[in-house]
């Protein structure tokens, strides 16, 4: 089978991407308002950028009346909080991702808890297995609708204490859990796990 | 546990967020040369940008000596392919994931056919389940290595029959039988699915 994209309408689009773009961390992204208000939001469209510093990059489509609140808060404190999704918080996660007016604090409204950052000011999300504490890098849009691309370099990692391996500094992933986000209302767990090696070559 | 990233080394960064930014799409990215040579090699700092118009994004980590030959080559062309990895193709996915010299053919190498694309010059994975035939919308580097961040908008999508539910122009996911990346050499397999339905907002 073989789509001309540009035949389809956006939304049609973006659905056979979903579909089959898998499978896709989910960045459970917490933000805080100029008022002070809370509000976290998951986003799939996110990918780590490099090690070099630290950096990961999220795009978030803005409504026909504007920016969403993760993108107008970031815009305005310049700071936001990843948080990761396990299946232990995939329900809440879900709840806090309802299309909620402005002001509605989905900490709240989820049952999840803000808990304070070291280095910035948006809250991380307590129950989360790991948090990255980011200061925006840069924002860019892209596209018609636009969506706003934001790069944001990691400060501070939070990794709950019995998914962390201390001798090798990094997280024991299949202990982590986690969720990945697929088409329509589907996601995946991160349970059937397997090895390769990468092949070394001289060079 | 709380890290302070600054206090790690840019390697130690990167295995702490691969181990915790998972599960992590494939993107087999297939390129062509100036001088017609063939190459394609897997990155998972990869997702979606937007459905409007359907826009991916990519990030390359440059090697001391200067861009890999993804990089080189979609700078030099504007055009490159993204095959989905199924596990069926796994193996081969992970033989071209070596760092070869410039003109290895990982095609050959992988045992892996190029299938002509019909919109770029850069050859699909006829053995991938999906393919996103794709022009370059920006390029931009990001990071101290640095890394070469590619947009680009898909054009086409090439997807096999026996995963393509017609009536609703998407693949059936379940059936894609996509791999996912991890950390180190682990990899996860997308069999264990769930849903969710996101809660409507009367706005």
């Amino acid at each position: 089978m073989q789509i001309d994209l540009a035949q389809l309408a956006a939304s049609q689009a973006y659905k056979l991407m979903i579909s089959a773009l898998v499978p896709r961390p989910i960045a459970f992204v917490s933000t805080v308002g100029e008022d002070g208000s809370h509000n976290v939001a998951p986003f799939s469209f996110f990918m780590g950028v490099t090690g070099n510093p630290p950096t990961v990059a999220v795009s978030v489509e803005h409504r026909p009346d504007g920016p969403k609140d993760t993108v107008r808060n970031i815009r305005a404190i310049g700071e936001f909080v990843v948080n990761m999704v396990s299946e232990e918080i995939a329900e809440q996660m879900n709840v806090a991702s309802g299309d909620y007016p402005y002001g509605v604090d989905e900490f709240k409204l989820a049952g999840l808890t803000p808990a304070p950052s070291v280095r910035v000011r948006p809250p991380r999300v307590a129950e989360s297995p790991v948090s990255f504490e980011c200061r925006v890098v840069k924002m860019l849009e892209i596209g018609r609708s636009p969506n706003t691309v934001t790069f944001g370099e990691i400060l501070v990692a939070h990794i709950r204490d019995d998914i962390y391996l201390a001798d090798k500094q990094r997280v024991d992933t299949p202990k982590l859990h986690a969720v990945g986000r697929l088409g329509g209302p589907q996601y995946c767990r991160v349970r059937d796990i397997f090895e390769m090696v990468r092949p070394v070559v001289k060079r």
